[in-house]
């Protein structure tokens, strides 16, 4: 296996989707796939996921495919996914109660365990079985609770805020849902979630003229 | 100007993060910004930066930098953003209803106008001011409204079906909340939001003997 540092990041961002796939795949009982088929359930190439795994290792043997539930443990490992990460989330409006709400997190490896708020109005409620604490109490919980993991629900005028503070307080993974770019150290690592850049990359392929000339607003 | 085809997809991608940086400095008053600087706001080189424009046109002067406005009124037009898009959206749970009241949709060039739900019993309930309908009524709405924009915030059980519902009423960029990869026809878009899967790819890159020894849960 190469050292951390010599595996590009896009790789590492892929694995998970390989390892959702595999996932599916064990669940309806298949129990091997080539690269081939992973690849097209996915919408990579074979070669891609050949060239991805050999990073870390020989997985399949030629002609015989992948053993579905070895190679999904192997980048389960591979991801420190085989433990519950706790994971402190910043912000309970609209989207962090959902977030909070969603079940996809806890069997995934991620167990949201705190929850902070900057309205006092919430500070003391209870959201998805957890109680929600004031920000200014982030630097004190996170340390009590070894937290290295965060997700930033905030508006984007308060995301880099938070941010500095998670930081401080020793957070080295943050998941951002505010449309803003943020700044860290070289040590943190974080993925940005932005719907609005999404959809904004997409309507580049769009017909404009059709939308003007169909488009009304149902009220 | 390039056609088309020939400019990387994810080219496309980073236009949006250069418009959003680019609106702020315009609400920031600033006028004029050079690729190294706009490049620093947002984690990529300058280099990154007047080659992804290269794609497009000269929207600067050698050392003069860009003008701010003019840069984003460009970005603003090849993604075809001066009008408003007209968006379906799928689901109306936790999710849902966070998308729903999500305000940045709406200054950002996405108008969610027509929203859809399986469960009879949110079928006629507003959310966010609009009426919701029931998923039958998919291919009608959206052909009714010229819609072409979709977002799908269903469970992963039903989200292919959807997409092939919304697909045959000529949706053909689709932002997608499930956890699953879609199957969808080389004329639509997809952009698929996995908040597991960006968690994911950063605990590999965390200490997870540290999270061991630390972690505990607060109940």
């Amino acid at each position: 296996m190469m050292k951390d540092m010599d595996i590009p990041d896009i790789v590492i961002r892929r694995l998970p989707i390989y390892a959702r796939s595999l996932s599916y795949l064990s669940s309806e009982g298949i129990t091997t796939v080539s690269s081939s088929e992973l690849g097209a359930r996915i919408g990579v190439t074979a070669a891609q996921i050949r060239r991805d795994l050999s990073y870390f290792g020989e997985f399949g043997k030629q002609g015989k495919g992948y053993n579905v539930q070895f190679l999904l443990n192997q980048i389960r490992d591979i991801l420190h996914l085989e433990q519950q990460w706790g994971v402190a989330l910043v912000g309970t409006g609209h989207l962090g109660e959902a977030i909070a709400h969603y079940g996809g997190f806890m069997d995934k490896g991620f167990d949201i365990i705190a929850l902070f708020d900057a309205d006092n109005r919430k500070v003391g409620q209870e959201l998805a079985g957890h109680p929600i604490f004031h920000t200014s109490k982030i630097q004190e919980k996170i340390a009590e609770l070894g937290i290295q993991v965060a997700i930033v629900a905030v508006p984007a005028s308060a995301a880099q805020e938070v941010v500095d503070v998670l930081v401080s307080a020793g957070v080295k993974a943050i998941l951002n849902y505010a449309p803003v770019s943020l700044q860290v150290p070289p040590d943190v690592r974080t993925r940005s979630i932005d719907p609005v850049g999404l959809l904004q990359s997409m309507t580049y392929y769009l017909n404009p003229e059709k939308a003007q000339k169909n488009g009304r607003v149902l009220r």
